[in-house]
């Protein structure tokens, strides 16, 4: 792909093959431990073995990307930060001292940042991959956020950005302030969630603050009538956020190559909610990481299907909560792979 | 301490402090993130401050110890498995193929095996402490546990096993067939919870099983009254456990010398519970590491105020769930640590 590759939609295999989940469950049944024992460490086992066709998965190289973008719907005081800040987090991110790069540190992850849209020219620097769709979107309160044009252009900068990277592992992140208003609103009308169920606090706002956030997001749904039959790529465009859609595209991306994709939190669970709208079999490639404290999650969660790892009040963003859950991943795999069995090591069964 | 040390109880001191508090919640309030966006690894930073005394805690050279003994209650037939399994788990252990030698491997974590109360003579290993009681256990149902001496020595053996380890970490768990019995006897009479809120289906009993183990500890409960007022050390004598007096001791010891206490599901939680009753300061060192799915484990956690990091549907032992939250309490240190405030960073504030 390169940047005149037209839109399309990957190919992207469901995990779903019967022999070989047997003999997962198999080995894992097998291990010392009473049955079932490791609770969801075992359901994630399986995943991670039928997403890389092994009875034995390996991580390898797992990569952390940060798509940062602004959302002109800021423009409507549904943020308790100033617009700036996504810049500001951008260089605070390249200079190392965000909270994502300590824990990619901690974790061992390379940490791609990508310019989806940020509202800034931002200096050329090594460490931030240049992908800038606009400005920053328009404000959907008042008309499109995007063309469809630059919607297909954000979803496969999304796909190129993780189709350049090694390993098999992939754990997206977001930067983007506002971007709890454009999740909640693909949130609203990709699952019919209503807009006070989809619409919160995100980083900080008081009740006042709230009431107008849900009131512009209400204006802004009531002014993109709802795509019949659904055209999730017409619905990304209306209600924005290049950071959500080259997270979509990212995703798409990396299920079709048979990686594993850690999700963070509401904004990346918004994005997951485009992908699968596009490409349903993408949602076996998706580990999802925490549950947010940010309203509309545990419904965004539900619509998905996901009970996310960590459950500890994270409302950061960034990739952060990826990140906190991904020594879990990494368990799920070395008990898999190491733990001794009732056989090999003499021990008595039930 | 030696062998001949009489029984004592160490001092231990409250962490509080309020004007380090403050300057702790200070500087977490001052990072790149919105107000409490780090949910509960804020608390969990505070809490490392508070125990380390200090605006900067680390964490060095964290210890596991994993305490084994066998229980005469056993005999009943409460454990889906027979009781020596106890002793091959431990073989299973040195050999390095039980769980918590994996995770162990994974975060870095020394393993300390002792051997509390196996009811088999075990050969002697490098890797296994010897400090076996007796032999098991007597059965609960049908007389004391163990004598006072004999609790009173386990909880000592617990003392020296921690007073003898490097690090300020030390992550506690348990192998012993039959031991949810004991823990949710301790459970039922230091809580006041009733037999069936108290007592599960452990390693996996069926409904019958689960039926008889709730009668047998309803017997057992009742064979010894409750000591008015409250004597934990006499409690822990009658219902038993060598593994989790020995606990409960390494508990005290590791919190009188300023050490972070990782406490893993069940029966480590008893062991708390005990520990608490002899010098309720102790509490202020200990991190609950995750929510078991044994029954009972609700209870206990409420009546410790504590709200576990992890929630797996975890039923293992061993110290596993400890160490499957180890990488939490490192991220908790991490951001205090190494994360820019708005102010370095030059991100604007709210």
């Amino acid at each position: 792909m390169n940047d005149t590759t037209p839109f399309t939609l990957p190919a992207i295999e469901a995990t779903a093959n019967a022999s070989l989940q047997a003999r997962l469950q198999h080995k894992i049944d097998g291990k010392t431990k009473p049955l079932g024992a490791l609770g969801r460490l075992e359901a994630l086992a399986l995943q991670l073995g039928l997403v890389q066709r092994s009875e034995a998965p390996a991580l390898l190289q797992p990569q952390m990307v940060v798509f940062a973008a602004d959302h002109g719907i800021a423009a409507e005081g549904v943020s308790a930060y100033p617009q700036a800040v996504t810049a500001q987090m951008v260089a605070n991110m390249l200079a190392g001292g965000a909270a994502v790069n300590v824990f990619a540190r901690q974790h061992g992850f390379a940490l791609q940042l990508v310019d989806a849209g940020v509202a800034a020219e931002l200096p050329a620097h090594p460490g931030l991959q240049a992908r800038k769709i606009a400005l920053g979107t328009k404000n959907s309160s008042q008309e499109a956020a995007m063309s469809r044009r630059e919607a297909e252009a954000a979803l496969t900068a999304g796909r190129q950005t993780v189709a350049a990277l090694p390993g098999n592992v992939v754990a997206l992140g977001e930067m983007g302030i506002a971007n709890t208003s454009a999740a909640a609103l693909l949130l609203a009308r990709l699952t019919g969630a209503s807009i006070p169920d989809a619409a919160g606090r995100g980083t900080g706002l008081d009740d006042a603050q709230l009431q107008r956030k849900q009131a512009v997001l209400a204006r802004a749904l009531a002014r993109h009538p709802a795509t019949q039959p659904l055209d999730a790529v017409a619905e990304l465009a209306a209600l924005g956020g290049f950071e959500i859609a080259m997270m979509a595209g990212a995703m798409l991306q990396a299920a079709s190559e048979r990686r594993l994709v850690l999700v963070d939190g509401f904004i990346a669970g918004a994005a997951a909610l485009v992908a699968q709208a596009l490409v349903p079999a993408v949602r076996d490639y998706l580990v999802f990481c925490h549950r947010s404290a940010e309203t509309g999650h545990g419904r965004l969660l539900a619509h998905l299907n996901a009970t996310p790892l960590l459950d500890l009040d994270l409302r950061l963003g960034e990739g952060s909560g990826a990140l906190l859950a991904w020594p879990l991943v990494q368990s799920a795999a070395n008990f898999l792979n190491h733990m001794a069995s009732f056989a090999s090591a003499g021990v008595s069964e039930k």
